[in-house]
């Protein structure tokens, strides 16, 4: 099944409206999670509208916020998310940062008591719209790595983005979660009942597997790099780097701690972001030229696959986007069956392409299953 | 063999004066490798001699380099190391940047024109002595690691440092190359006569090998992840920002010009630091109270193995720092014969203990041996 992004992000928002976020703040969250949808990070797109869901009946999440700055200077701003999900702090933050940097040359943006935000590539591309670099980290509410050497779980995915302008339209994009892979892309496989790659988490005793259910249900995800031989300490160190940039640097509540969370409302997440303008060193063609060229150079590799050429961060979501914006974006049987519930629960316009009968008959499924 | 930190800072100096640096400069350089050397980095402490050695006879290095800020703003500047060594330019680097980050809350610091300069983790320390948030990259000459689905080398260590300050003393440092291992370590393995463990490094044709003269002779090192499925991409990425960062920023020679470098003196490498004030966003004392808490969560992990607790970034190398402040700093037959062939050919004084007759009598050796 196939919908374009203008689908997918009204019928994201018609879910946000009837969980009582106003119309702005819904269209600004919606446009989020339907932008990772057309780039095909799909774990980041409105298959979180599940997570978001089962989250907002054990925690109640403020969909009234008002994020407002708290602290500021020429290059800084904090600012507070006042219990709300992350996507509309985390655009004002971004769009601070840049502001700042253009003013400035550096604009640093903390934020605290947030929620979750999206994909981080949404907010370090919108740097690159205006010639700056971009850099953005946080912190997450669910638990499922545990440091090197460590038999129990202490940190999260805990994403990391760098971006860089270069031809127009061809940014240098890195979005990267410090595991191995994001929780989102073990959710996912649970959804659509398949098992996953090796290398992508272990059991709770610690012992590696395929089954997405035994890493979700007390397992753990690991750090990227793996074992220690392997470097899976660089893997948790730039999970701890995360953690105190986005945590530490904003007051949000530590990831290790116990009482999770401080804030009445909400996760109080802590988000980090930056802008730098690389003008302050050279003239911004040169620097753009330069990464191009660079980008350029690293695409001209000889492949390993001649089918397969060498492709630069960011390369792979452009790709998918040109194709989505012709022929749609899929979604899963599993997927459509828990949006088409959550809309019919929460009252929300059901805005995708009708379920097909297979779909109405297994409505009542709590799991998805296997295709039969 | 083993020697106090003032003895391998000394025999670093006599070298470094030898080949032409005037006293201030090389006690500043030794100085850099030296702390490596006490903190258990072997692979960029005075083994560092060996590979400039190397470089200053295939590239004249200019030790009579005059450093120096070509442009600056309030939170930021770019500096031209004049073709020399890269200790002396980063060293004021990163002084600026914490100059610049204590007055205007963030000091951005590029450099162009520069050459190695030691562990990073010398450097982001230095913030954490001022309360500062310390970030460090560079880029590198040596081309050793391809980009993921490539067939050929592009990319170098390229390495990344974070570091918070903590309790007094104990600061958070995380200091990576963005491969699985740092080629230093490797150098180490050919100088002592001893095997990789696996996962290191591939040969020329891309297949993994425990031969560390095989990925030193025309293989390669493998990005941080390994493979495509084990989310090589991500340590391919980390390599490709920490590229951008050090050397687009400032203009210096991209690591994939083949006519590298575009410099009269020196390899042009391109070196990134930054200094972050947490002020700006909370006390000090609250965000440094935070950052000691959660490093002390991490430790207190239940870990896999009960007579190995878990550590945080940092900890390994004050343990090693420790130790060796009693007990010296050990140094292996292969590099003690390097050194002291590379202090009679450049008429440097010899400081450390003499060579045994066994050393001596492999002093002709071009390359070390096995034990017998």
């Amino acid at each position: 099944m196939r919908h374009d992004f203008e689908t997918h992000r009204r019928q994201a928002m018609s879910i946000f409206r009837a969980w009582g976020m106003p119309a702005e703040k819904a269209e600004k969250s919606a446009d989020v999670l339907a932008w990772a949808d057309l780039h095909g990070l799909e774990s980041h797109g409105i298959a979180l509208l599940v997570e978001y869901n089962e989250r907002r009946q054990t925690r109640p999440i403020n969909f009234q916020s008002k994020p407002a700055i708290v602290q500021e200077t020429a290059v800084s701003a904090l600012l507070d998310g006042d219990g709300g999900l992350g996507h509309d702090p985390a655009i004002r933050a971004m769009e601070t940062a840049i502001a700042k940097a253009r003013a400035a040359g550096v604009g640093v943006v903390s934020v605290r008591n947030s929620g979750h935000f999206g994909a981080l590539g949404y907010f370090t591309t919108k740097a690159t719209d205006h010639d700056l670099i971009g850099i953005a980290a946080t912190s997450v509410f669910g638990i499922r790595v545990p440091p090197t050497g460590g038999a129990a779980a202490r940190f999260g995915t805990d994403p990391w983005s760098f971006a860089a302008p270069a031809e127009p339209g061809r940014p240098f994009v890195l979005d990267m979660a410090t595991t191995t892979v994001a929780s989102g892309k073990v959710r996912n496989k649970i959804v659509e009942g398949q098992l996953m790659p090796s290398g992508w988490g272990m059991d709770g005793k610690g012992v590696p597997t395929l089954d997405p259910k035994a890493v979700m249900e007390g397992g753990f995800l690991s750090p990227l790099g793996g074992a220690a031989e392997s470097a899976g300490y660089k893997g948790y160190g730039l999970a701890a780097m995360v953690n105190i940039l986005a945590s530490c640097l904003s007051g949000s509540t530590l990831i290790t701690d116990p009482n999770h969370s401080k804030q009445p409302w909400g996760l109080d997440v802590g988000h980090f972001f930056m802008a730098i303008n690389p003008a302050l060193f050279r003239p911004i063609a040169d620097f753009r030229a330069d990464v191009a060229r660079f980008c350029d150079d690293l695409r001209a590799t000889p492949p390993v696959d001649p089918l397969k050429p060498v492709q630069v961060a960011g390369d792979p979501e452009r790709k998918v986007r040109a194709e989505r914006e012709k022929t749609g974006i899929p979604i899963g049987p599993g997927l459509h069956r828990r949006l088409h519930r959550i809309a019919q629960e929460s009252g929300a316009d059901w805005v995708l392409a009708p379920a097909s009968v297979d779909s109405l008959q297994l409505a009542g499924d709590s799991e998805p299953r296997a295709k039969t």
